[in-house]
């Protein structure tokens, strides 16, 4: 009976996501201009509605009454979850929330208007104001769920992640990166002598590169049924599993980049669509958190999509959509310089996935002692550009819009997602090593594109199984064993070294 | 305090509404083929709170003591139209509004499944159930509102519509009628003897013609930067007035259809777009009623759009858009003799402007006497035959899929609607001639394809009034008299006399 409740709850709550996701999606793709004061207002209210209803205090009656219910093995797990999601949901007072949701507004809506001058000395108030709130949040998250204060942080994004596993493996990674990126950058210097990169010679129309784009998700699995590709000007995976909303952006003068992007947007709508239908108003039934989902879209961008193999079967595409004259005498390996191009860059979401994790695991850093105390936001330029210049040999110390300014997280006061990333990208090669012992010959199914083993092996070890386990255990029960850089140094020394 | 709690209430039922209108839209243009199940869900959840926000006893209370309350005139306007919101909604028992779902439902899903078919008898028992429940439904509006059961049905449409009023104004219509569709005819095969039909040389590419229905709304006012075109199977305008989405769809044989039927639409969007904004959550700042939204779709499409004057102005759009070989040689009356082509036929959607009163005529006559008992669902076919062949000379009697089975209102349970596509064309033709007294060069401005000023009258008169007044009062205010049939009259016999 009070289960009961909780699955009525949960189709309510499943309502109102789906009007979210669906307005969302719209508002970036086909709302008129002049439609967004009223959209953002309707949206405000819809969520209002959802926290009102997601956080009503009989909910917690109802999670206590279940648990001595007779429930199914599933029911069981989806209690945990209600429950996990509603302390979530709850653990902060409305006058906190309130507070900061008001704070990092303002300081988001500054932060787009300081950026582009680089005005760091104008910001640091805001973000001084943010850093307090984030202090508060994390003390108050960490009294609620018992958690250390940057753990309950992590929590929000990827459930059982704590600092003590992270620390290690992320120490392990960065000494590997700090001496492998020189040596990727030389091996790539003497290849490039071999064989120069070859020029796009565009125009390459968008109607084509649309068609390649919706040939290449079909490819690797994606279900039209419940699914559509459209243009915004940021590309994203929305909607809701039964109706995934991907968007791509075109320019005219090359093709790779929005390509690319498809197949990245592709692999975070496998994990939408694959995810558990019966479940779908059960928070059991979600996607199992930031890391994990970055690591299906990565497993596709990454593990497939700039591999030789890959392009054996898509070379071939290239020129059936584009013509053949869209990249003459290009053979694999001129695709693979281009796609695989290592660079120090001062850019986070413009980095290589060689140069990536250290930007990543810089934030990481930096947020923890931000987080403690340890460091103040009047410090984040000297700390930033201390570790730039020792993880990547670049200095900031004199741009800070491509330095701290550059991510919209802490402005907007999400504290705890920058290690995602590199997570998604550690676990995807680690999927990638425990799936080719299952299917010894995925590199020759890649070759000739076909990819239903591949996905099914996914499906079964992760996309079916929702948010049953936290994060860690996912990663476990898919791969054989907890997350191990080694596998993500592997594919790099494959591939670079 | 009391009013400031139904303001509140407003932006709350606007953001729902607001979901509903996009999801709506959404489905049937964007939405991917196998998101239709999710979608209805998510939807029914919403309408479901809706209803319960906008029936929640306290509102009775707020009403009641805003009454005593210090408001400004716009504020007690707004007032009465809460009251009147909130008493359609209330007047009916949960209980029966959920019987009469079940049924509707049901009778509308048989109806699809059969009318193909035309198996009336099959049906005939869902339809009786529906008659059942109409009558019940009228006799418990009629005791909340204090009118008589059809009046209490009209009042859900047009708001002050009354049949002692309505059943006048058509009965002159139909007198006028039966004699003048014969007249009608004749001289049009008089003018087709001396100039007969031209042929349509397709095929006309969807891509042109759809640049030349976005011209078309854009030069009779549609603002882009408040909605969009899009392609569905039938054509709707439906979103929020901050963001319309109009559809039309394309056949390449032809392309006056589709024109047409942007045309029509771009009316009910303009009231959309020129409804008053500060009030877009209030009951008072919505549409009037469906006879005055009928008006304005027709006043675009038969007032402007089909008139000589128009076609001086959009015959060079067509071949602007569409190529100079588009209608070789054709002249302002050949595009007229098509678009105005008078026909007796059995569908009513298929109707002209002619005989399309009489399919309506026929309909309201029916149902008052199915409401008041006079008239059982069994022998709807032989009264529907016995009209149809006195007012158009035609007999349905061994077609009940195009006689009483083509529409989908009654099996939907929706009576009391179709009388206002027959008042919104009376209403436009009325609104013409009230305009034409203050811009006595409306006609010059067709010719030249200049609407400001026509829809600055309409803006004025009309769309900013909201829900200010009855339908009536609007009508009387608006063009300075009550519905009068004659101008509608006049109108005809202008253009067929």
């Amino acid at each position: 009976m009070s289960f009961e409740k909780l699955d009525a709850l949960g189709r309510k709550l499943e309502a109102l996501e789906h009007a979210l996701a669906i307005l969302g999606a719209d508002e970036a793709t086909h709302m008129a201009v002049g439609g967004g004061d009223k959209r953002a207002e309707a949206m405000a209210n819809l969520a209002g509605m959802y926290h009102a209803q997601s956080t009503a205090p009989e909910i917690r009656d109802w999670i206590e009454a279940a648990r001595t219910a007779d429930l199914s093995e599933d029911q069981r797990l989806a209690l945990t979850e209600f429950e996990r999601s509603y302390v979530n949901a709850t653990c902060l007072p409305t006058e906190f929330v309130e507070r900061k949701t008001a704070a990092t507004m303002r300081s988001e809506q500054l932060w787009r208007e300081l950026r582009p001058k680089g005005d760091w000395q104008s910001f640091l108030p805001a973000l001084e104001g943010v850093v307090a709130l984030v202090r508060e949040e994390a003390q108050l998250r960490a009294d609620a769920l018992g958690l250390a204060p940057y753990d309950a942080l992590l929590e929000q994004y990827d459930p059982g992640n704590r600092t003590s596993d992270l620390d290690a493996v992320f120490a392990d990674l960065k000494s590997f990166l700090t001496d492998f990126v020189p040596h990727a950058l030389a091996v790539q210097e003497e290849k490039l002598a071999r064989r120069p990169l070859k020029p796009l010679n565009g125009p390459y129309p968008i109607e084509k590169q649309r068609e390649l784009g919706l040939a290449a998700m079909r490819a690797v699995g994606f279900d039209f049924t419940h699914g559509s590709l459209a243009v915004s000007h940021h590309p994203f995976c929305g909607g809701v599993p039964s109706d995934v909303r991907m968007t791509t952006r075109y320019r005219t003068d090359e093709f790779l980049s929005s390509l690319m992007g498809v197949l990245h947007e592709t692999g975070h709508a496998l994990y939408e669509q694959g995810l558990p239908k019966d479940w779908s108003h059960w928070p059991l039934g979600k996607a199992r958190g930031m890391g994990i989902h970055e690591s299906q879209s990565l497993f596709v961008e990454m593990q497939l999509a700039r591999s030789p193999e890959f392009w054996e079967f898509a070379l071939p595409l290239v020129h059936l959509h584009l013509g053949e004259d869209a990249i003459p005498d290009w053979e694999i390996e001129d695709i693979l310089n281009r796609v695989n191009f290592v660079e120090r860059g001062y850019i986070r979401v413009d980095a290589d996935e060689v140069t990536y994790p250290l930007h990543v695991i810089l934030r990481y850093e930096l947020e923890q002692e931000l987080v403690s105390g340890k460091l103040e936001a009047s410090q984040i330029p000297e700390a930033w550009d201390a570790r730039m210049t020792q993880y990547l040999g670049i200095s900031t110390i004199n741009d800070p819009k491509d330095g701290p300014m550059q991510d919209v997280h802490w402005p907007g006061g999400a504290f705890g997602y920058f290690p995602s990333y590199t997570l998604g990208a550690m676990i995807a090669a680690q999927q990638w090593a425990a799936l080719e012992k299952s299917l010894p010959d995925a590199g020759d199914m890649i070759r000739k594109g076909e990819f239903e083993a591949i996905n099914q092996w996914r499906a079964d070890h992760i996309w079916s199984q929702g948010s049953r386990w936290s994060t860690p255990d996912l990663i476990t029960r898919a791969t054989g064993e907890p997350l191990n850089a080694d596998y993500f140094k592997t594919h790099l020394k494959n591939r670079y070294g």
